[in-house]
């Protein structure tokens, strides 16, 4: 068991391990000093766990109520989020008691949006079940839904109280959904770590699995660093968005249904290191290792839609800062740096 | 014209004078260095000064674009939220830009509320249009929108970036609005201020109006005083909620429609100090006085619901903590406390 402390605005420990889930209770009765717990999870989630998790709470002396709500990306929006905020009403959930985002990372972007405007705010914990989740969105404060113009364009920076990142969790993972979160192990990798990407390199799919706590720590690690040097996403924290400009961007193109996250910010990232590759802002070697590596993680290194396509996509992105907009490029594998270019440019850019 | 410095998580500026309304492009670019704008507004407020705003930016060479919404509480809602949300996207407002709320206090805290989350957070200047705004909800960056279980029950912390009280807007405001404004002035005299009580006392609803200037200052300064102690509402902030508790119930029971926010709050103030003197909490006097100054302003001492039918719907008050509701209580004019009670003590106490 692996515990990693994240000092932001919050102060919380990210604790990686095994049987997390079903000794929940002891760990986050020494993380927050609720009585009263809700837990958000999606049906698929509720299946696998929920019962584990509200019978830890419920025998260690806890009231906990359930929130549970249809799977996927669709239901990451505002309609959802009325419905959650509805049902912490009724259940008289009070600013000292505690949200728990059991799921992936549409439970935990959601429900830490709950619990950061509910009461303007109540604290919340992260249990994701996700491999996306635990080595990217329950790091880290960032919280969001979505809108029908755009993907995260609601939310707010709120840390949780405890993240607990069981590994177990990851064995009951579909196929697709393990390739989605391998899709941010390797932007992980391409942005500030030359020594995971190779760790990628040496296993596959299947050979990765045996080593799925290590690449979660490393993945953290490096969360908890770029986000305790830019908390709230003026400069370093960008980097974290390598692949997600048009990521985000095919995404909506299909309509946040027909693509996974992962795939989308892998194709993302292939083709934005493509055009930098045109540019002679990246070597072409690296490219090569990208999409090699997102070939034997069976991500894609391109989407449907013509870049040219996604460009207008683009100009909705919440990245973009009045007149400009700041993808990242790789010029290595290992080293990454935004670039800030005027909409013209950027369209230029991307062709 | 007045100028009150307030030093929270944000430093700006409240500005109270004559005038301001017309020449606010020229405040708000010394406040901003924003280049578009996206004003929201009511249909009422926009008919008197939503042309004057636009004007006024856009002569300044700004972009500007403007969202009307129909007037009234009921407007304070999550679908109005949304449309907010939906403009703001259509019309490519991004992080650098600003939101400004023109009109009274539904305005300014859902406007306010949307710059919170919104790309998870955009600058935002107050135009408040009504009393109630200017002397209240306009200053210390309390955000909200209201639930179909309760008010302001969702919302954010966030400070604008400028308030702009426009006393020559009071002059256009229909007599019941005023009186509800002065709600709110008649709980600062109550809770911090006995000098501006006596003032209060010396005056009626005619002749208050030669020195809006002065009461106007006088309550910004003491909320002003309340914020920089404890913005995040842990403590002395929570005396500016004195009558609300109940007075949001009131509110509540008439669906948020058949009675002001002041008239409720002016309510709820007589309705817990009487219950103080009842417990030898509050001096007569003190009861006697308030009711007095009440009358003198046309507002209500009572309210239609018996007060043991508004216990229930105190108990989703967002001030209830775990076990605990604490209700503001002044043992004298000027003077006031908030007393923690479990969910029973104040049960018994409202009977």
């Amino acid at each position: 068991m692996n515990t990693i402390t994240v000092n932001a605005s919050g102060k919380y420990d990210v604790i990686v391990g095994r049987g997390l889930i079903g000794q929940c209770a002891e760990y986050i009765s020494k993380a927050v000093k609720s009585k009263s717990f809700a837990v958000v999870t999606d049906d698929n989630v509720d299946k696998l766990y929920g019962d584990i998790v509200v019978s830890s709470l419920e025998n260690a002396g806890f009231r906990v109520c359930k929130f549970v709500f249809p799977h996927g990306e669709t239901s990451k929006c505002t309609e959802t989020l009325n419905d959650i905020y509805m049902f912490l009403c009724e259940n008289h959930i009070t600013r000292s008691d505690c949200l728990i985002a059991l799921g992936g990372g549409v439970t935990g972007d959601m429900t830490g949006y709950a619990a950061a405007t509910y009461l303007r705010g109540t604290s919340f914990i992260q249990i994701p079940t996700s491999l996306l989740a635990q080595v990217d969105s329950s790091v880290g404060g960032k919280t969001a839904i979505d809108l029908p113009c755009g993907k995260n364009l609601v939310g707010a920076f709120k840390q949780p109280e405890l993240v607990l990142c069981d590994i177990d969790a990851l064995s009951t993972l579909p196929r697709e959904f393990f390739i989605d979160g391998m899709g941010e192990v390797v932007k992980y990798g391409m942005i500030k770590s030359a020594e995971l990407f190779e760790i990628l390199e040496k296993n596959d799919l299947d050979s990765i699995k045996d080593i799925l706590e290590d690449i979660v720590c490393r993945c953290v690690s490096i969360k908890r660093d770029v986000v305790e040097a830019d908390e709230f996403d003026r400069g370093e924290r960008m980097l974290l968005n390598f692949g997600h400009t048009l990521g985000h961007s095919i995404e909506q193109y299909y309509n946040y249904t027909g693509i996974s996250h992962g795939c989308a910010v892998a194709a993302g990232m292939a083709i934005i290191t493509g055009l930098a590759v045109n540019r002679g802002m990246c070597s072409e070697e690296a490219l090569k290792r990208l999409k090699s590596c997102l070939a034997k993680y069976e991500l894609p290194e391109k989407a449907g839609p013509a870049v040219s396509e996604l460009g207008n996509a683009c100009l909705n992105d919440k990245k973009r800062d009045g007149g400009f907009i700041s993808p990242v490029i790789c010029s290595e594998v290992g080293s990454s740096a935004y670039v800030k270019m005027t909409i013209d440019e950027f369209l230029d850019f991307i062709g």
